[in-house]
């Protein structure tokens, strides 16, 4: 017997309509003989109308509290997708996450699962039950409810299906899988019928939303098979393993982009050890996250140092380094907020030269002056100007033939 | 230092304003140097909400996921007031039933509670914070979510004031305490500065729906001191307690009256043992409820019954009644839909003759047909035609001098 963890978002849950087609998926999927857990999220939109009551009361709800809130928009939808499931005919039993139990660590708003207890879920399992739990949310030792972050509804799925073993995790979105690329850039853009967990992890770190890049990590550590899928179509999606992409195909499999992106370089710093530390500490301390990070020696005595952050941060960043430069002594600080990262992606590249140059090559022809590059095992970025962003991505799609199926 | 508990109903915390004044008479009480536990509802309209989006989707939900469904209301009220009362400066925690932990029986829907952990609350007030709990539901020996029925929350802060012995349970509601009778028919009605248990219960139990019967008998079991006040006056309210009345007062403490009443009489009836049983077994089978019930004697071998029931449950019970006649062989079946119940209450009434008398007296003094009566204790009910319902009540509040203060 087949075992799956199905995951439904809160678009697939919301509204009765919905929630009733999600019940008739799983009950033709139990009718095939295949047993079902199925995580879901608050119907789409309770949990920013939680939230704006919580802001009503306080500007900065403790975490605990706001926990205990919002948590509550899952337990609605799990009654409701059981409900829903009884009148379809399939049995079925709703569990919170404290009721599995799923233990996670105190760290309220931004939990971390630490141990999932299977007996209650095996049992009704074993009964021919269909097992509705909340995704998002667990407890911790002390019995406080804790959530796991937004999205963290993936993660739920994903760590159910390692800890039953599950043959499957399948993740239910308004899209029909991965492609390599989006679609509304590059109409030509192709949906993978499989990529790998490191490959996913790259494009889903590079602003490709398709499924939460913990989940994605969590699906790998514990090697659960993960499937994107969508709610309202009929299709395989996209099949996410440790499998690499077949011999003859793929030495890249998508073009990842990230629209937000700001850079904010620092020119003539004395070059001493630890400056690196100075320029950053700041920043770090104020909750910015910095992406990609250059330097390059300048002349003797003093070096360039750039970064990129998120154009929200941009502001914030700016006058903590004013105040860096200050202090070390430097030269000045310019930045750009009109900047976009353009990447490449795939396993096949660990092994095959020349792709750098392809890119390089493909991206000068069109006129497009690369301003940062960063590389890693399975990925090479650019930043390019904004303006370039649609250009660029067919650009490379066409360059490394990606509309063309393998 | 004083504990008390307080309730708030779905009302009084409607709106985030109406939570936010709600921390505010909290903080204040606290200030004062009392240790607090506040037990509060579903804001108003949030139950009932629920309750339509399940029955879009089933219209027999499992009681099970109802539970689970309805006792969000509550959650999401507990954290609300919690950032409340952190945003007036108020330490705060709040917790579900099951966190407390609240045990009920199985009984979803309508569970008994059967034990309160008292020691999170307790360490919770010992280091000075409030305690915000959900009221009206509770977890099973299995960890299932359980609610104590509609009217629950007033349950949950009385079985919580028993188990903390609290000095006092406060009953915030939309009215300033407890009044001789209804000031909507007897604008010279007044409010009660104190009540007996005993009273009480005949006073919510014959229609004056101030507070929900069951607490009203578990803070009596429990010895539970209940002040019932407004949420939106200042005020003492009115204090139910063991304590009886002041010597000089009060024969009788107030005049219930409950209008949904109709009444059945079954003619003719062979008069064997046995025979109120095979009348109302079908009835209480039908899940109707009975109040009044009065049999006579009519001649050697027959005799005849009247019962009255919820207005609501009249066809149906009428229905039962007929076939009960035929069965029995009995002369007829009639019935009065046009009926209302009213009563006097007081524990004085014990130890004084001649109180029915008075009452007989004040109501054939205005021309008022009796048409059933049936006593208690503490308590004497006439059933009337509905129209002389206003006049009736007018009548007894003047003839037992209700609108004097004692």
């Amino acid at each position: 017997m087949t075992l799956y963890v199905y995951k439904f978002g809160g678009t697939s849950v919301g509204s009765v309509e919905r929630i009733k087609a999600v019940a008739e998926k799983v009950k033709s999927a139990q009718d095939e003989g295949n047993q079902l857990v199925v995580v879901v999220s608050a119907m789409s939109g309770e949990t920013n109308r939680l939230i704006a009551l919580a802001k009503d009361i306080q500007q900065q709800p403790t975490d605990r509290e706001l926990d205990v809130l919002i948590s509550t928009g899952e337990q609605v939808t799990v009654a409701l997708l059981s409900m829903a499931l009884h009148q379809v005919g399939c049995e079925a039993c709703s569990y919170t996450g404290g009721q599995v139990k799923i233990l996670t660590d105190s760290s309220h708003t931004k939990a971390r699962i630490l141990h999932i207890e299977d007996q209650r879920m095996r049992s009704d399992l074993a009964k021919g039950k269909v097992v509705v739990v909340a995704g998002f949310q667990g407890v911790d030792e002390q019995g406080n409810i804790t959530t796991l972050g937004r999205g963290g509804s993936d993660t739920t799925a994903v760590a159910l299906a390692a800890a039953l073993k599950a043959d499957e995790c399948h993740i239910y979105t308004d899209v029909d899988g991965v492609y390599t690329t989006d679609p509304r850039v590059e109409p030509k853009a192709r949906r993978l019928d499989k990529i790998t967990f490191e490959e996913m992890l790259e494009m889903a770190s590079l602003g490709s939303k398709v499924l939460q890049i913990r989940s994605v990590e969590f699906a790998g550590k514990y090697n659960v098979p993960l499937r994107v899928l969508s709610s309202f179509a009929e299709g395989q999606g996209t099949l996410i393993t440790y499998e690499e992409s077949e011999m003859e195909s793929a030495l890249i499999s998508g073009i990842a982009f990230n629209r937000d992106e700001a850079k904010l370089t620092i020119n003539g710093v004395p070059d001493r050890p630890g400056i690196a530390s100075k320029i950053l500490t700041p920043i770090a301390d104020a909750n910015i996250e910095v992406d990609m990070i250059i330097q390059n020696i300048a002349d003797d005595a003093t070096t360039d140092f750039t970064f990129t952050v998120n154009r929200n941060d941009y502001l914030r960043a700016k006058k903590l380094l004013d105040t860096t430069c200050a202090e070390l002594g430097a030269k000045k600080v310019s930045g750009d907020e009109g900047i976009v990262k353009v990447s490449i992606v795939g396993v096949g590249m660990r092994s095959h030269a020349g792709i750098a140059s392809t890119m390089f090559q493909a991206l000068a022809a069109e006129g497009i002056n690369i301003k940062m590059i960063s590389t890693s095992e399975i990925k090479i970025s650019v930043v390019v100007d904004e303006k370039y962003l649609e250009l660029a991505v067919r650009t490379l799609h066409s360059a490394f033939n990606l509309d063309q199926a393998k």
